[in-house]
C-alpha cells in the first residue's frame, strides 16, 4: 500500500487495489503489483510459476472491479536464466487472453523484483469498490480460503498438492457477473479477516463473520489459520440482504451499523492491530 | 526493452518505449520503466532526485508521443527513511501535473528497484511513433545533449553543476506541439547516436547524421561522448524537407534510403554492435 508515501496533494484512491479513471467515455481500471523474492515467493521457486503468479494477482484486483483486462506493463529485472518465466508468462497471458503491451526491463544485483500493471475496461458502472457495503448487507466469500496455504506447506516439505500456491486462478468472470449486485467487493489476497477488516474500514462499518461458516480448504483444525492466511483470490462482497448472489458463493457474515472494532468474529471484536493475515 | 521476453503471440509493440491502445474513443498511451540503484543512479544520491527522475523519464516517454499525462502507479521497494523520496515524488508530480493514482510497495532486501507506470491521453492521431520516418526527412533534436553526463561528472566529482543530471525535463509541452507535424519522434534516453539509430531501424531506413551540426552542452573535446551518454531526455524527430518545426529545434541530419548500415555519421558507416550509447 502506498498510504505512508501519499501525503502530497496530487495522490488519490490508495486505500483500493486499483485506480479507476474516466477515460473516452469508459471506465479504465488500472493495478500494479510486485513481487519479491523471498518476501512473495521463495527462493528457488520455478520462475514459471512465479510468472503466473504475478499475472494472476493483478489480474484478481481487476476482477475485484468486474473489469476485462486490456493489457499488461511488464517489470522485469533479468536473471541468468529468464527461458522458465518467459513459458509461465506465456502460459498465464493465454489463459487470461491478455496481451503484454510493453515495460521494461533491468540488471539487478541481489534478490530478484517483479513488477507487473494491468490495463482493464470497466463492464459495470458505476465500478464497484470496498466503500459501498451498508449495513444489514449479507457478506459472501467465493470458494474457499485455505487452499494457498496447504499448496505453500506442501511446496515447502514436497509432500502434496502445491498447485493452488503457485498457480491461483484470478476470478475474472466471477467478477463481471458479480459487478451490478454488489453493493461493494475485493479480491482476497491478504487473508479473509484482514480484508474483511478493509472492507468493513472503507465502507465505515462493523462487520460481523461467524468463522464457522467460512468454507475452509484446509483440516478442521487450521480453521483459524485458513482464515488468516493470504494468496487465494476469492472474492469477498456483500450484497443487499434478500437478494441471492448470481454466482455460487458461501454466506458467511453480515454488515452491522459501525462499532468500536471494524470486524467481529463470533461474536467478539478482533483486535485491528493483531496480525490477521500477510500484510506486505 | 522487452524483446528478449517477448517470444509468446500476446506480445506486440514492444520495440516502442510506449504501448498505444484505442480505449473509449482515444488513444490510451502506456509505459512503465524502471531504474534500480547502482545501474539508473548512484547508491547514495539524493532519493529526491531518483524520485523526480523516476517520474520524468516516464513522462519523456508520453512526450514522445505527444501524450498528455493522466496519471500514474508507482512500485516502490521500501528503504529505511523513504522521506526524501516523497519530496521529490511530490515534487516531480506537481511540476508534471500528474496524480499518483496508485501502485504498490515492497519490503525487500539488497539494490533498490522502482518501477512506475505513467497513464497518457493522445492529444494528436494517428500517435506518432518511432517508424515513420520517410526518405528524404529532415533529422531534428531539441536542446543539445551532453549536459547530463556533464552533470553526471559534475556529482561524482563534487565539482559543478550536477543538476540536469539529477533533474532531467520531460518536454511534453513541446511532443504535443510536434505531433501533428513529425513523421517519426522519440526521446533520447541512450544516447543520440544509439536512438538515432533505433529510429532508423524502426522506420527501415538509414539516418545520416553530421557530428557537426549536433548541439552539444559539453566542451567541444567532449561532442562523441556527448552523442553517445543518454538521460538528456530531448526529442528526436523527422520532418519533410521544407516544413520547419513548429519549435525550436537543430538540424542534424537527413533519413536516406536503407542502406546496409542504419546510421551514417560523417558519411561513415556506425557499427551497430558497437557501444552507441547506454544500454540497459
Amino acid at each position: 500500500m502506498l498510504r505512508n508515501l501519499a501525503e502530497h496533494p496530487g495522490a488519490r484512491n490508495l486505500d483500493d487495489d486499483c485506480a479507476v479513471i474516466e477515460f473516452g467515455r469508459e471506465s479504465l481500471v488500472l493495478t500494479h503489483d510486485m513481487m519479491t523474492e523471498g518476501v512473495h515467493y521463495l527462493a528457488g521457486q520455478d520462475p514459471a510459476d512465479i510468472a503466473w503468479k504475478l499475472v494472476s494477482v493483478n489480474m484478481s484486483d481487476l476482477a475485484a472491479k468486474g473489469a476485462e483486462p486490456v493489457g499488461v506493463l511488464l517489470g522485469y529485472m533479468l536473471v541468468e536464466d529468464n527461458t522458465r518465466f518467459v513459458v509461465g508468462l506465456d502460459e498465464a497471458l493465454t489463459f487470461y487472453k491478455v496481451p503484454l503491451l510493453g515495460g521494461d526491463t533491468v540488471s539487478g544485483k541481489g534478490p530478484q523484483t517483479l513488477g507487473l500493471t494491468a490495463i482493464g475496461r470497466a463492464t459495470h458502472r458505476p465500478v464497484p469498490s470496498r466503500a459501498g457495503a451498508k449495513a444489514g448487507d449479507i457478506l459472501y466469500v467465493t470458494g474457499s480460503v485455505g487452499a494457498a496455504m496447504m499448496g505453500m506447506e506442501a511446496l515447502q516439505s514436497g509432500d502434496g498438492d502445491s498447485l493452488a500456491y503457485r498457480r491461483p486462478d484470478a476470478l475474472l468472470q466471477q467478477g463481471q457477473v458479480l459487478a451490478p449486485h454488489v453493493t461493494a467487493i475485493m479480491d482476497i489476497s491478504d487473508g479473509l479477516l484482514l480484508d474483511a477488516s478493509r472492507l468493513a474500514q472503507a465502507s465505515k462499518l462493523t462487520m460481523a463473520i461467524d468463522s464457522a461458516s467460512v468454507p475452509i480448504a484446509a483440516p478442521e483444525d487450521r480453521r483459524d489459520d485458513a482464515m488468516r492466511w493470504g494468496d487465494d483470490y476469492q472474492l469477498l462482497f456483500t450484497a443487499p440482504a434478500g437478494e441471492a448472489p448470481p454466482i455460487p458463493a458461501t454466506q458467511i457474515g453480515q454488515a452491522l451499523k459501525p462499532l468500536k472494532a471494524p470486524l467481529l468474529l463470533d461474536g467478539k471484536p478482533v483486535d485491528a492491530h493483531a496480525k490477521l493475515g500477510y500484510q506486505h
